[in-house]
């Protein structure tokens, strides 16, 4: 069994497991009380946050531990935005963040706020000077991820947090999938973080707001950690996530050149041993770890089932249920195939032996899934300078498969009307266009659901 | 050393030590993942969430596991609060309940909501016709404790959810205090709980919503635990807090009986033993570990100090953070002195020879406090009928001694006034009033801080 997706979250890694058994019988006590079980657990409270703070570089009273990545990221927001309630109501954020900044966003923006979501290049990454221009004088906070979770580009968070300091707005930096790889680059007012990403205990988040950043902590009031968190602290699990992260560290540069040349392998084989498959996210900018493809014409939850029995945990998409694989934001931000998307995330220590395994396994179970999904015989209604594939009703990815069936069919310069009510066909048949070198002209509205056109150039 | 503040929290039941340990390397996958990891998380899950119900009563899926006992206050009260908004936007709640209760109502007040504090005996109990006259045509939640998490008092929950059925009100209980102890009455709409309250590690707390509960969970949008939480759960914590609950719970009836035996010994023993003590809390419907009393003219955070000395750890009032030991809540809404408090929670399995241990100590150790605190020579402007005690500037307890100290030199029938702006002598010189048969006359401005005037009765 492989595991390839601690982008997700991985095992606790044995440095975090050792701390927290050490620390299960000294931090169990109430670190606010004045006895000796709460002295003990303030004491481990106290040097985890020093640790902590060494490791971001910041200063030991600007960092919350907080019950998770996703908890940091809704309270930072929540704080920021209202600590500068008075600046004004705007929020800015890139495209492809988290779910947690997004899903912030969009309940600041039911309250009344303004957001502006800054779109991002076929790469991923987001234009400096592009967000450089979304900042007003009523902007209260942007938000920027150091890196993307779901194709592993690095963003330019230099560059936006000068822009940011020089129109007087905060940046919040969320460094969930970077900060076990090394520091954020200088310049951001807050970061939020997740332990489980790096091989801490999940419950554990970090929130590090710096002095001198207006901060109003939301919710009902607590005098638990600057006030800025609610509850009890898990003490045991941030002795152990920041004994992790401390190991993670110590071994990030030399694994980091490791697995840069694991994931520089997946991008290089996976579209020379599998047909139709587009590798996405920056091929330089990005983090070590992270590589991700979409395969034409397969369906990401039963490709994501197949290998799962191949014995590989992968994942697809930014979808976190089970339920809904909806085409992912991240990936429809940045104008790519989305269908058949696989999000391959190495954890440290993985042994290149299993990386070579999936190399082999894959074009196979491709293959399969291709001939499984039985594309059906597409219904052309006319043979002529322009064919009509009625896809109606059908699911993504067989729309695409059917316009690629068809299209020898049509002379060059000829066009193919595909008819689909599949949300998915809107950003899956330019992305095959693109991949094909072929002309997509635009879609328009059919008597049931949308015609998409394709123009056959070659 | 003796623990003897598992109200605040305790140590790790062994049960929970072994489930834990034993799902850390089970329970560390997503368990909105398809894969086997997140596959076997989900069973994990699924099964905790299944024994946690049964041990509630309650459907499973009536069940959230949140990052904390007091997360799961502030989401409850907010989400059904949202939840009844067209109903109205009153809230009621005792005045003695955990801070994370009264916190929402703070917060809820601030948002413009109106909120109702149902006064309690001295006894600590809320009177249920009182609480049920409280209930108003726009009530959209009432709030009540299963008992006092500072003196123990039980609540009579089953006559205030029959009170509230009646009136078609939710009630939302906070069961912090009793669940491991046995099942809430029933009637109840929401129950709260915290896990390391009854031997569950800290960072796990339970908030269940009862089916055709009207529930709108507030913050930003999420898919987890019924759209109810935030984040990715802690799922090795929520095994552990499940399998404690159920291993406390096995013994719950037979350990009751022996705690109520030696907790009834503190309440007999330190009058006897200890000059001017005040034993509060219901005297027989209380919780079977928790005994609070009240020492005249004595320090609380210096005896507490002096009693971790002498290897006791107790807890005082219902202070959090250990710079801010202001008046407690729940002794200033029963009426009963204040100064010099000590809780004494008893965890399962606590050896009866360390309860007598600090029989024997208590005594020199509140006398030694006393001495020590080296009450100063009383400054008496005048001696006639009126005594005029000038106690401005000094801080409780020392207002209290000095109105002692000069209190045999009135005559029966004469008055003491005295001087004090300190916020305690409010609460506690009626209190000494009470407890040394004398009367309170009742308190006026002075010059400076608040006069309050004492007549000798006997």
């Amino acid at each position: 069994m492989a595991f390839f997706d601690v982008a997700s979250g991985g095992a606790l890694h044995p440095v975090a497991r050792q701390a927290l058994l050490a620390s299960l019988d000294e931090g169990w006590g109430d670190p606010g009380r004045l006895y000796r079980e709460g002295r003990r657990a303030r004491l481990l409270l106290d040097a985890a946050r020093e640790a902590a703070a060494e490791v971001v570089g910041c200063r030991a009273d600007e960092v919350v531990f907080t019950s998770s990545g996703t908890r940091a990221v809704h309270d930072g927001v929540a704080g920021a935005l209202a600590g500068r309630r008075r600046v004004g109501r705007h929020l800015i954020v890139s495209a492809v963040e988290h779910s947690s900044v997004l899903h912030s966003a969009d309940a600041f923006e039911a309250q009344g706020g303004a957001v502006t979501r800054v779109g991002v290049s076929r790469a991923g990454a987001v234009d400096p000077s592009a967000y450089a221009d979304a900042l007003r004088t009523d902007t209260a906070l942007a938000c920027l991820q150091s890196a993307n979770h779901e194709v592993g580009t690095v963003q330019p968070v230099a560059e936006v947090a000068g822009a940011c300091r020089a129109a007087g707005v905060p940046l919040l930096v969320d460094a969930a999938q970077s900060l076990g790889w090394g520091p954020v680059p200088e310049g951001w007012s807050l970061l939020t973080a997740s332990a489980h990403k790096w091989g801490g205990p999940t419950g554990v988040g970090l929130l590090v707001v710096r002095k001198g950043v207006r901060f109003a902590a939301q919710g009902p009031g607590e005098e638990r950690e600057s006030g800025r968190v609610s509850g009890f602290g898990n003490i045991p699990a941030i002795v152990a996530s920041v004994a992790a992260l401390r190991a993670v560290r110590a071994e990030a540069d030399a694994e980091a050149v490791r697995l840069r040349a694991l994931t520089e392998r997946i991008r290089a084989r996976v579209p020379q041993s599998v047909p139709d498959v587009e590798v996405v996210g920056d091929p330089e900018r990005r983090l070590p770890g992270i590589v991700t493809f979409s395969c034409l014409y397969v369906d990401g939850e039963v490709l994501l089932t197949e290998l799962d029995r191949a014995g590989f945990s992968v994942s697809s998409g930014s979808s976190c249920t089970s339920g809904t694989l909806t085409p992912s934001h991240v990936l429809k931000a940045m104008g790519v195939l989305s269908e058949g998307n696989v999000r391959v995330s190495l954890p440290p220590g993985v042994a290149s032996e299993e990386v070579d395994r999936f190399l082999e396994v894959l074009p196979g179970v491709v293959a399969g899934v291709r001939s499984q999904l039985g594309a059906p015989e597409p219904q052309v209604r006319q043979r002529a300078a322009e064919l009509v594939v009625d896809s109606l009703g059908k699911r993504c990815p067989i729309p695409v498969i059917e316009l690629a069936k068809v299209f020898p069919e049509v002379p060059v310069g000829g066009t193919v009307r595909v008819l689909s009510d599949d949300e998915a066909a809107r950003l899956d048949i330019p992305a095959w266009c693109e991949m094909r070198g072929q002309e997509y002209v635009g879609e328009e509205e059919a008597e049931r659901g949308r015609a998409y056109i394709v123009r056959r150039v070659s």
